[in-house]
């Protein structure tokens, strides 16, 4: 790791842990340069990526603080929530404008496509097709390219654990992982145990299986409470938990890892298999990956979908599921449900992380979603009321704003929509239709005046409805 | 239409109508040049189709006759036969030997992949990947490339029908648009009806989808008798039917226009919707192209199914369904299964139905699929003993052959497999598990000494098992 970038991570660090509160000073420059034994210029390339982390600002003539933020937003839910049978028609409708949405990318959960690097991968596809010449229909191969297949547990090492390539089944997107693992683990009628809150697509997928859904309460910086997780286990027949581990969307927090060996402990104690929706793993802030709880699995227990899609090729659609003990039962359902994944796109992305450097990308892809959610916080600050908070991600591109008491997302929601402003309302993200008073912002797209004059205009609705 | 295969289209229809029948002199190049006021050289060019589709054969000295045929396989199913639960384990652990076997490609239904024009495909997917730069990734295209989608409804066209853009969705290949469909129009424990026999992958997601079977009398030259269709419908609740129209797999037949609106009047009078499985439909031999039970739906009840893996891009994974009045179950069902289809794959395929001609390619397939077939017709009945029948496929290229009664294939599937053969044993067509004496082989391989080989131990080995 650069010099500048474990001074950045250092000093975040003691931000994080509260060492370092909302308001203080950090070292001068000067100051810093000494302790740390750098020339001035590390310092202040650290401080850069600080201030773009949205973790520090400058001060005219007074030096560096640590910017003061609002609060996180509420644990709106207290306790363990069931819901039975199918939700509002009403949420669905909203899916639907949202993904159809022509106006802006704020309510989906597209990331901006200039981020990727899209050249280099057509390179790849083109170099991969003369290489394998007819053999591109691979015979057999509805698993997945043994390269890429090969490639993926590479990456797990890399990341920190190993997971056989054997185990690696590759998905038509990391939807359709999810959506095996879920088919592989229940049946209809069965109990799922959920985040509250969840991205909406994976509410509607439990609901199109007929699952009935139960949310535990989840903090927004730190993810589930793992007694909460234990006194439901004991109370509930639950079948399989659906849980997203990292950079959570939409409430951006990271499990560590010790809450994350606790939640494997706990689940391998009650033999219930965890679906850990890990497609954003890559794009955690944080300089030292931190691993799913797949990573803690001693049972086979835990069936951890991955996906490029978010992290180097939107449109490919190639995603996987690392299915412990339940890799033959999912092989059996890709089978029947689309005989296999184009082949031509999984050999680009093998041919990319063989000759390119994913890390380079990686870094330059998560410096612009800091900067970017950073701009945001921002704009929230200067144009949203009092009693408004948002979540601090400690990985990816979306926001999660707590609106004050009275307003109504799904109000917005249909305001915005009428001038073809798309915002996701918080309800969508909740089994039990919670969270009425929040919002979900992708801050992916690069800032334009447009995105500026459209936050300032959420702002004023936002007083107008209070 | 080139008068020379206006001519072998003649004759074969003569042939097929019965009134040239098995062993009768067609006539000579000379006669047939007068009559049809052509050049000998047209001629000759008409018999080598008409041979290599196996109908005529010369014989030394004398002239070109109608090739002696043995009789269709047998009808094995009198009766609607339905079958409930899951069926035997046996079976579904030969799917995964045959999709596993390294050796031949004689028991899967893989295409030989030389046959595909895979370069020209490879420059679509570099030529569409630059004209589309960073729009790749589409936002909000989860129903399938608009331009992919505007092409299908065109290709529709030219084969005779109208299907709007707007009803179809693609899908990431055919079997996720027959897995779609189904979802659709059944939940678990309906009834579905289907022909005797049917493609295994089929079988195995009936199954998975805890679907009932129902099976009713197919002929292999013909198609399902309706007749037994109508009685079906009265006497039991049968929730939707999953039939293959054209180019059936296994049986090889194609439905006529006619029987197909027969067909789609009687399911409109029930109001039961039809998943129609026409993935080879662009492999049918008739030059004049028979179209699909969809051409003739008034109620919007027809799901048609369709894929290009078979026809030109084998990996590429890409298939639709053109949906009917499921459009908008269709489309929330495949958001919650993958979100979308890979777009550059997609974009590929556009490009190529574009600027490639579609026909001329598919024009040399099918020639080659049916000197194939024909190669292997000569094959089984210079090695099979008597009592041995064969289809004489419609389109496609793969044979049905019903071995002598005493023949299990089972175990003639036991015996090959120890040497590395594959070849797909009848019962594994059948829901009811019928059919112990039949086999199915992929004839799309190029004749080979080893295939030669093949199959006269295949022959030894069935005559040992009599």
């Amino acid at each position: 790791m650069s010099r500048y970038l474990e001074i950045a991570q250092n000093i975040s660090d003691l931000i994080r842990a509260g060492s370092l509160r909302p308001g203080d000073p950090i070292p001068s420059i000067r100051q810093a340069s000494t302790q740390h034994h750098v020339g001035n210029g590390t310092v202040v390339q650290a401080y850069q990526v600080l201030e773009a982390q949205g973790l520090i600002e400058p001060r005219p003539r007074s030096g560096y603080y640590v910017r003061p933020v609002r609060d996180l937003p509420d644990v709106a839910l207290e306790h363990p929530s069931l819901v039975k049978g199918s939700g509002e028609a009403r949420l669905r409708a909203i899916l639907g404008d949202l993904t159809a949405s022509k106006s802006t990318l704020l309510g989906s959960s597209f990331v901006d496509p200039t981020l990727f690097p899209m050249q280099a991968l057509k390179k790849g596809l083109s170099t991969s097709m003369r290489d394998m010449g007819h053999v591109l229909p691979a015979l057999g191969c509805f698993l997945g390219l043994p390269k890429l297949r090969q490639t993926i547990s590479h990456r797990y090492l890399e990341l920190g654990y190993s997971v056989p390539a054997d185990e690696i089944i590759i998905t038509n997107g990391g939807m359709e992982a999810i959506y095996l693992a879920l088919k592989a683990v229940t049946k209809p009628g069965d109990l799922v145990l959920i985040d509250s809150t969840m991205f909406f697509a994976g509410l509607q997928l439990l609901e199109e299986l007929n699952l009935n859904r139960i949310e535990v309460p989840t903090h927004p910086g730190e993810g589930m409470d793992l007694s909460q997780l234990e006194s439901t286990l004991n109370q509930y027949p639950v079948a399989a938990c659906l849980l997203m581990t990292n950079c959570h969307n939409p409430l951006g927090f990271t499990m560590s890892e010790e809450k994350k060996s606790a939640l494997a402990q706990t689940l391998a104690r009650h033999q219930i298999p965890l679906i850990e929706n890990d497609v954003y793993t890559e794009l955690q802030f944080d300089l030292r990956h931190i691993r799913a709880a797949k990573a803690f699995d001693k049972d086979g227990l835990v069936l951890h979908c991955g996906s490029f899609t978010k992290s180097l090729a939107p449109g490919y659609q190639i995603g996987w599921v690392a299915a412990g003990k339940y890799v033959e039962r999912i092989a059996s359902l890709k089978f029947v449900t689309s005989l296999g994944t184009n082949t031509p796109t999984q050999a680009a992305i093998a041919h990319y992380l063989q000759y390119h450097s994913y890390d380079r990308h990686l870094r330059r892809l998560r410096d612009a979603m800091q900067s970017r959610l950073s701009n945001m916080m921002r704009a929230i600050e200067n144009n949203f009321p009092k009693g408004t908070y948002y979540t601090r991600p400690k990985g990816g591109y979306v926001l999660w704003v707590q609106l004050p008491d009275k307003v109504d997302a799904l109000v917005l929601f249909d305001q915005a929509a009428m001038i073809n402003i798309g915002i996701a309302p918080g309800p969508i993200f909740s089994a039990s239709g919670r969270y009425r008073n929040f919002i979900r912002l992708n801050c992916s797209p690069p800032w334009t005046p447009a995105i500026d004059k459209t936050i300032s205009w959420l702002g004023h609705q936002v007083r107008q409805l209070m």
